[in-house]
């Protein structure tokens, strides 16, 4: 019944950082997604989505952990959406927020000089 | 001739971001490693130390391609080096830094469910 989450690509913001030198562009687009990760509040309600019962969840699913008002719960996720690391789907009342594997597998490609073994 | 440059093992402030919950010491230690690459000329700076010849690169390797003063470059290298990205030596005149293989790893590992296919 529910909706199909659209997925963000990421991984067109993540040049491999250690194989070439980065362009100043591709650096302040980077810059932009680790600034997204560069908050101690805004990782833990990543960790807490990303390891909720299958990958979503709403904030009401994750405000009591933190010690922050559902505001400024709101406003980290925005900025962690923006950056393409999660996606939000409206059912009802609550938003629903989802990381985004391929992001989150592209940011840590750009971070390691080549992938290691993976299939392809 | 050369030292050995010692290692900073950053994995033990690396938990595993969506694995389980962070907890709030966790997210504080890990957002400082991502605000450490939160910055455009900071990343553009680690990428062309990263990229370079052997991996590793003095200020006078890299200051000719990026639009910063030399002060300002060793800032920004301080602060790669505190967050355990970087580790530096002094040869002679200069400072010479290198990237922190493990370091990058641990991190890149943080931000997936778990290793494809590597063997343990």
């Amino acid at each position: 019944m529910s909706k199909q989450i659209a997925v963000t690509d990421l991984s067109v913001r993540c040049s491999p950082l250690v194989r070439q030198p980065l362009t100043s562009h591709d650096a302040r687009d980077l810059a932009l997604v680790f600034k997204a990760l560069a908050d101690p509040v805004r990782l833990q309600l990543f960790s807490l989505i990303a390891s909720h019962v299958d990958g979503e969840a709403c904030v009401c699913d994750i405000s009591p952990a933190v010690d922050v008002s559902q505001p400024t719960i709101s406003h980290h996720l925005k900025v962690l959406r923006d950056a393409g690391l999660l996606v939000s789907e409206r059912r009802g009342t609550w938003v629903y927020y989802r990381v985004v594997p391929v992001a989150l597998q592209a940011l840590a490609d750009s971070l390691v000089p080549e992938s290691s073994g993976a299939p392809s």
